[in-house]
């Protein structure tokens, strides 16, 4: 079973806290925010305050379904698209409506380590297959799948979270073709699909959902603001009677309404385009600043693959020295990370760490690394 | 197993469907929102549209506490105060951290029709203990209870949708004094506490978390907006830690952050106490209308009574007459009711119906007891 663990919370002031993977103020858009809300609620019907559709409302899913096309380069059906009360929540009642206690579930080794508290709340096993740099491991997976008949299988093919790499083209399509074969749901933690810096990763899984059954898994937390809570799941058909047949759905409707109406008016004014540019820009910049530290201070020190686009650098120390020991020393350098221990369900991966870049600006990562620095050599 | 129905959407022009339980477009306030967007998102800081904290911002729980102790005629402690996506979501996940597939729910003899729903996407057994005009029957709960073990008790204690009556002082403290003594929760859906017509029922349940295992549910959908999907949990210190260390909230933050500090400002500046005393104002003028039209239509072919607040009457037909069959024939009649036999998990109930009054106007409301009334003579 993993390890207990929170996200971390806001550091003290003048602490570099690589472990919290939440954007910087100065790209929570504050303004943006302003204006759709006023343009929203200047001209909104009354109606538009009550329950609203099961699925979410249709002018929200029509922007969205507009906004995802281009970025997908393929058009998406606004009837694929369910809205969510942001991805922590769509993965929770992923669960609900897929999985019963007992089941199984396979995931990446690593991931996310809040997912496996989610899964261990529904009574779910937890297995894991390796990743390489071309994603989760297809061969494994397989092998897995002759002694296992998981219920899901839980992935975030591009920009892993903590791992940063993407899943090939070729292996999203086997994975696909196995989940009907193999009569098991692929959720596709798709947050940081659009977040590349110089060129998009393979085509999301939301691309595949008529080849499999799959679930892609997205969310406004990484290209508009988390504390939003909106997200969605695109899906084909069949799995969406599943999900529109939930207890939860046809009591409360909607699952975020008031919000998908304001957020509409981001999508449909060209700013979340223009925001999501300028967030490509300044992650690329300070993924480009913590690339160019850590290879300055830790080169001889660790091992890591330069990411190319999402949160997070994952770091392999070659001393094989247990991080999360580290990581009890690490408030007195002023300084913080994940410790890899955390993206096993094994309890391995003891000498990695996870390191984000998105949470400060570009002086900051590198004042940060020196000091992580200091502590690999000193603590 | 209770019948699978889904809520009664926006019924055709020219219908007075009683059987949607929604407010009514004059009852939506989009000004005040407007209004309340407009001071949050001029005055924020940017932080604010980051994750919020699990339990909910302390700046809305201070503003929730602060409009609910004047209420409740008790001090509510901002601590107390656990934010929800709605009483929906807030239903489902209390059933993911306090049950278990097989567990039993035990709920009012009529009870709320999606309840069941949740219940039964959990993996529920659904026992019911009868209503008399004081609520729930606590001494037909013991003698159930001397049987069956319940992981939940499921109660509306005011102005119980769909009977309308309310649970007495005396039941509510019996109850909560039995959730200690037999080890179960009790999850009091409050949504009609506060909308009283002349005087309050007794005290809610929130009242009594340092009594017993109780949990109380409020939302805005009520009092404010249903699509804000807004509510919250009150509980005591031990029930709180179980919600704090659930998966789903150690990864996604505060259920609706955004939503929430917006209403913070409805709560803030007074708006939100006006406008309940309005939509008590309206309500009641649209209860009486109801019980007078009733009175002057049916009174020789049903029996109720008439309700001190919530949404809804609740009529036993005196011929026992089948009203789901008679729900059939009321398209052409251009009227509209919940049938009774939804209310109950037994599948009994089949001689009443749900009437609800706050989707319409009195004129409405008058027009469509006289079209029941022909339903009922002449369908």
């Amino acid at each position: 079973m993993p390890r207990k663990v929170t996200f971390d919370t806001r550091p003290p002031p003048g602490t570099v806290n690589f472990g919290v993977g939440q954007p910087s103020d100065d790209l929570l858009p504050v303004d943006l925010m302003r204006e759709a809300a006023s343009a929203f609620l200047s001209a909104a019907q009354p109606r538009q305050l009550n329950y609203g559709e099961r699925e979410g409302d249709p002018l929200f899913r029509t922007a969205l379904a507009d906004f995802l096309g281009p970025e997908y380069r393929q058009a998406v059906a606004p009837d694929s698209l369910f809205l969510t009360a942001g991805n922590s929540q769509a993965l929770d009642f992923v669960c609900s409506v897929f999985t019963r206690p007992g089941d199984t579930v396979i995931v990446e080794e690593p991931s996310y380590f809040l997912a496996f508290r989610i899964f261990e709340d529904h009574g779910l096993n937890i297995v894991s297959v390796p990743v390489d740099r071309d994603g989760m491991d297809i061969d494994s997976l397989e092998s897995v799948l002759t002694r296992i008949k998981p219920s899901l299988v839980y992935t975030i093919p591009s920009f892993n979270n903590p791992a940063g790499i993407s899943m090939s083209a070729g292996r999203r399509s086997r994975l696909a073709d196995l989940s009907r074969e193999h009569g098991f749901i692929v959720a596709a933690d798709e947050v940081y699909q659009l977040l590349w810096f110089e060129q998009p990763p393979p085509p999301a899984m939301g691309t595949l959902i008529d080849q499999g059954n799959v679930l892609s898994l997205g969310s406004f937390s990484k290209i508009l603001a988390p504390g939003l809570r909106l997200g969605w799941i695109q899906c084909g058909t069949a799995l969406r009677e599943r999900i529109l047949d939930s207890g939860v759905v046809n009591s409360g409707g909607s699952f975020n309404h008031f919000t998908s109406l304001v957020v509409r008016e981001v999508l449909a004014s060209g700013s979340q385009q223009d925001l999501l540019e300028h967030l490509r820009a300044s992650y690329a910049a300070r993924a480009a600043a913590m690339q160019e530290a850590l290879q300055e201070h830790v080169a001889d020190l660790a091992r890591w693959t330069r990411p190319g686009g999402g949160y997070f650098f994952w770091l392999e120390l070659t001393s094989g020295r247990d991080t999360a020991a580290l990581r009890e020393k690490a408030p007195s350098y002023q300084v913080g990370f994940q410790p890899g221990v955390n993206f096993s369900c094994r309890g391995t991966l003891g000498h990695c760490m996870r390191l984000s870049f998105a949470h400060y600006g570009e002086n900051d990562i590198r004042q940060g690394v020196a000091r992580l620095d200091r502590l690999l050599r000193t603590g």
